[in-house]
């Protein structure tokens, strides 16, 4: 039963296959043809297809896929060779975690809010409003318990996760409209899949359900007044500029999205030692390169965004923010309250939250503050 | 022309055997065995010695060099086998470098900026004074060119670097006296090594030189007012909050300190190509793996600080923020101007956080700002 709404966000009808090409990346496997001294000695080679729910070469995401994927290869010598399949071309995007549970594929990469339908925790290993920053979230993955309970909610249907990317805080989408204060919110016509849709309904926002297809012209048309999607970088690329002329932040819905790689664990188990340590090095790498790479390339997209498409960055007021805030408390207790495992993880979440906030608060939080003051 | 007192913050006579063997850390390599399908031929095994700046399981960074020593071993299936030497068992922790540059060790585990005095350039490369947070510099250095430029700065000395570590915001210092405003800077007597000491002695603190091994002693008979160390993890095990009562934030001097591992040229040119980017990703996952660490465990640190050890934290001052970043500017530019490598190196870095600031202001800033309001 998985919420083909969720996956909206990331299919782009709208991006031409030249736009997305044009990102680069590329499928090879890197060359390790070379005889060299302690080159391991050639076995059969390993097949491992990887499914995705991305379009091929989508910025960050899709070049993330590719990127995990010839690592792996290179990293093994060629004793393994992973595969890369764009969403479609092997199983439908929302598809692919079944297909690895399955074993039709051995690997995927996506995020796991896509498959709450099914698995109604696997939601909280993306993100969730006003949740954790990437640093935040990858500390309470490896040391606060997080990722033995993803393991836990993977385990009935026979594969494992690992983190493999992160986004970084998106922003809090594109408007028509001006919200000056909580007042502009009733009547307030939003596209925003997900828990940020609930938490926004529970705020007073009348939530539109549509495929990320019908986004763009909902937008310019007015059938909606509002949309999130990405980043600068992401948005850049999809066009929302052309509907939309107000970018809202901060993206208070999506913090900081993990991006997951999930394995079949019959393939993982089959491994050699040294190939399961690879393959989750590989997706260490993975993790950090794409939050890197998010990093850096949301800066000159937003220059862009502003100084040539006139684009107006507006921060919500307070009370709106405050709003947000007190709504994402409701929709966060009655989702956990619905299913045990979800309780279970949004509870060591939080505890997390609350300590690792104490620390941020005094170190980074302040230092950033400190370091923008004029 | 080592500037020793760079590392006497590092070097910790102050803290018994038992407090650092306590932390854990084993430095026995990971085994593997078994005989398995597509295992890679046993051939030869290359030994590296891996010298490091920390003691012996000094927590985080000396168990940090561990892990990475533990992951190579593991991730080559034996092929390579990298010994750690904690400081002085193979040479004194700020002869690493030069040890590894003539080929007595082939790789090292410590901070860029011990080196200083014989490469001015590399201090940039841990971090600066109002610098780079971690996201940031990783960024920087994987997608803003910083990591041509610190191959750029080795490369005379047949070594290559690699990010392995960051211990994230560090904290301000321990402090006998309150800082109300700029006034109380004068005739302050602080210890503060390195470009965080300078800035101080341009804002009219009176910087005191000492080891880390009298820094104790000196701050609890008076001979200091103060002194800088690192966070909550670290400063606890060092018991800092038995010689001074007031705990500063934010840590504006070392925002994000990178620690780095350097390998022989010789020997990493001499690897078979996967086993180069074994060593590659290795380094990167330890990169994550610290700053995961230190995020968690500054937390309960910091709480057993307050809570059992009545540690009063005080954020600086706006007025002092304020000079201390009038302060930095001057002698950052003093530094660069010393030396056309540092020059380079700077205005790189400069220009990067320019433009990541834009974004980071209303991304994580505004939405880590927007989770703390009340």
């Amino acid at each position: 039963m998985i919420n083909a709404n969720a996956l909206s966000k990331w299919t782009l009808a709208g991006i031409t296959a030249a736009t997305l090409m044009a990102c680069g990346g590329s499928s090879e496997p890197s060359s390790n043809t070379e005889t060299q001294a302690a080159a391991p000695a050639k076995t059969e080679t390993i097949e491992w297809k990887m499914v995705t729910t991305w379009p091929k070469n989508f910025p960050a995401l899709g070049t993330g896929a590719e990127q995990l994927a010839q690592s792996i290869n290179a990293m093994s010598g060629g004793r393994i060779h992973v595969k890369v399949y764009a969403a479609g071309e092997l199983v439908p995007a929302l598809e692919a975690f079944d297909a690895v549970s399955r074993g039709t594929a051995q690997i995927s990469h996506g995020a796991s809010y896509y498959w709450k339908g099914k698995v109604p925790a696997a939601q909280f290993f993306t993100t969730v409003p006003y949740g954790l920053t990437a640093q935040e979230m990858n500390s309470w993955l490896t040391q606060g318990g997080g990722m033995e309970l993803w393991e836990e909610v993977y385990e009935p249907f026979n594969v494992m996760p690992l983190a493999a990317g992160n986004s970084g805080t998106q922003m809090g989408g594109w408007f028509n409209k001006e919200i000056n204060s909580v007042a502009d919110l009733n009547g307030l016509k939003m596209r925003m899949p997900g828990l940020g849709g609930e938490v926004l309904a529970d705020a007073g926002v009348t939530v539109v359900n549509m495929p990320g297809s019908e986004m763009f012209t909902a937008l310019q048309t007015g059938t909606i007044d509002a949309t999130e999607f990405v980043g600068p970088y992401n948005d850049l690329a999809f066009g929302l500029y052309k509907a939309a002329k107000y970018y809202y932040y901060p993206g208070w819905q999506e913090p900081g999205s993990a991006i997951e790689t999930v394995i079949n664990k019959d393939a993982f188990t089959a491994l050699p030692e040294d190939l399961q340590l690879i393959v989750r090095a590989a997706a260490r790498q993975a993790n950090a390169e794409m939050l890197d790479e998010f990093t850096a390339k949301n800066n000159s997209a937003l220059e862009t965004l502003v100084n040539e498409h006139g684009v107006i960055l507006k921060r919500f007021p307070d009370d709106v923010l405050a709003e947000f805030r007190a709504s994402t408390d409701v929709v966060m207790e009655k989702v956990a309250a619905n299913d045990p495992m979800s309780q279970k993880v949004y509870d060591s979440m939080k505890d997390f939250k609350e300590k690792v906030m104490k620390w941020s608060d005094i170190s980074e939080r302040a230092f950033v503050n400190a370091r923008a003051a004029e």
